[in-house]
């Protein structure tokens, strides 16, 4: 009885795997994920990792969603920076200011997060936590996509999505790892990728606890408490999740101390990257681009061996919406 | 067969109540505990709250361990402190390391977290992450509580480990939001509590990303970046867990701003406090105290109805280790 409980088991875990990952393509990339999964996953392999210290990172723009012609998160920004002007006479001598109105996408395109999330920290300071989450699914609720005129939280990579299920189906904890800020990713995370809140690690704005009229709230300061960027991110991965991933994801060279970095533990690893040079279905770019510059990490990953994924190739399926 | 299938489930859920909590005597505390985890769990309840939701907050000294007669990670700090004093010659005239290097109790117990935390900060800095860890691990093994002669580890409240279960096998999210600082409390928590590092919040030193020989680390600042103590308290969650805790547990005027913000939110709440009324089997304090000060929340628990737990007349046991 034992033995045919068993059998059955090891049946459905067979089919499980061939049915995995069903919108990529059949090759490289699919065979060495799956290879690294049920290494980690099987007992009697010397891979083994316990379910507890499967920790699995994602970069969120490039490598869950798209990130182009704009970080969707600076597209937030101009409105509500925008908005908040008049009260802002300072920001007139502002470069980052003077590019959002302008609408000076090359001068935008070439800045850092920095100066960018400076803007917004004092757009949005003094706001409560649920006041600018409100404006955040106000916003995302009714804008659209410049290219593809859809709300932007239809453009998450289904064959990403279908990662995350599968490695959570395989006992990992799934995690985003971005620069962009904790609170835009919030509102729709959990539905687009099925990560809880308390799974997103990002930049982060300072808040302060105060009692208003007797209530306690939580307001926004104006200025940010750490950027979840570059070097950054294995700084986030350490206070936030204190255990070193074994699998991390992401597309530019801001991920590559977060690849790094999970590269250099011991045991068997999974570093990946993904290569957008699908512009017929997406948007083609790498070393020359502002948003999402792939160079140094890509030179990394072909001298290191690192997975880099071809979205135009290695997916049958960009978005979930395509026929 | 369904009828009776769901029959058995009844009856198990029945059994498995009255076997929860077995080290909280009968009586006000532990029903109201169980009274609120079964209307937050009844789908048919008006209280009802969705697994996702069901988010417990736990301070840590003194709320599931002891604290006295100085915070345990205090302890640890001196012999730190005092191993790299050779290096500060600056340290002569600091008032912590003096009152540290004098053992002098009295002065330790009056000074808040912070002058204390720097200093143990710049003891620390410039260590890898691992070697931090090292040392504490090597200390926990090594160190004995001087009134039980038992290692700090065994100081765990066995009735709140039983809560943490028994919330936890009723879909709640345990976290940890402690003033001191994380690092020290994961290398035992899980064990411990059953609370893995990622669900851990406290007190955070700076640490930066850096390549050594070819190999990437992580080193220690001297600095704290975020001190998660009283209004720090809501902000580490709002800023590790994005969602307000449906109940929190605490045991001093230092977790006040975290129970009044989880008492502030919408729906049913449980907040509770750990009052230390046992000299016999633990330690008797309250609003004289300078370690675990428990006064301005006491007074707001009697006025709002929180749940105030007497160690001596709720808990059976306080250690596992007693007869």
């Amino acid at each position: 009885m034992k033995s045919l409980v068993l059998l059955l088991l090891y049946s459905w875990s067979a089919v499980a795997s061939a049915q995995a990952l069903p919108s990529w393509n059949e090759g490289d990339a699919k065979a060495r994920i799956v290879a690294f999964v049920q290494a980690v996953t099987d007992e009697k392999s010397k891979d083994y990792v316990p379910p507890v210290e499967r920790i699995a990172a994602f970069d969120n723009d490039g490598t869950l969603w798209s990130e182009q012609p704009l970080y969707f998160q600076l597209v937030f920004m101009l409105e509500q920076v925008k908005a908040s002007a008049s009260k802002h006479p300072e920001w007139k001598d502002n470069p980052a200011f003077k590019a959002l109105v302008a609408h000076d996408q090359k001068e935008l395109m070439k800045m850092s997060h920095r100066p960018l999330l400076a803007l917004v920290g004092v757009a949005n300071s003094g706001m409560t936590v649920e006041a600018y989450d409100r404006t955040i699914r106000d916003w995302l609720a009714a804008a659209q996509h410049p290219k593809f005129k859809r709300p932007y939280t239809d453009l998450v990579f289904q064959p990403m999505q279908e990662l995350l299920a599968y490695l959570r189906d395989n006992g990992f904890k799934t995690f985003i790892v971005s620069g962009g800020s904790v609170e835009f990713m919030r509102p729709w995370a959990e539905k687009a990728y099925g990560i809880p809140a308390e799974q997103i690690i990002g930049s982060q704005q300072e808040v302060e606890y105060k009692v208003r009229d007797g209530k306690p709230v939580l307001v926004r300061g104006a200025k940010f408490a750490f950027v979840d960027d570059g070097p950054g991110k294995p700084v986030g991965i350490y206070r936030s999740i204190g255990r070193r991933p074994i699998a991390a994801f992401g597309n530019s060279d801001g991920d590559l101390q977060m690849l790094q970095f999970t590269a250099a533990g011991a045991g068997r690893r999974l570093m990946l990257i993904v290569h957008h040079d699908d512009a017929a279905r997406e948007y083609a770019y790498d070393r020359q681009s502002h948003i999402g510059k792939l160079d140094k990490a890509w030179d990394e990953a072909n001298a290191k061996g690192w997975v880099v994924v071809s979205m135009k190739s290695d997916w049958k399926k960009i978005f979930a919406f395509e026929h």
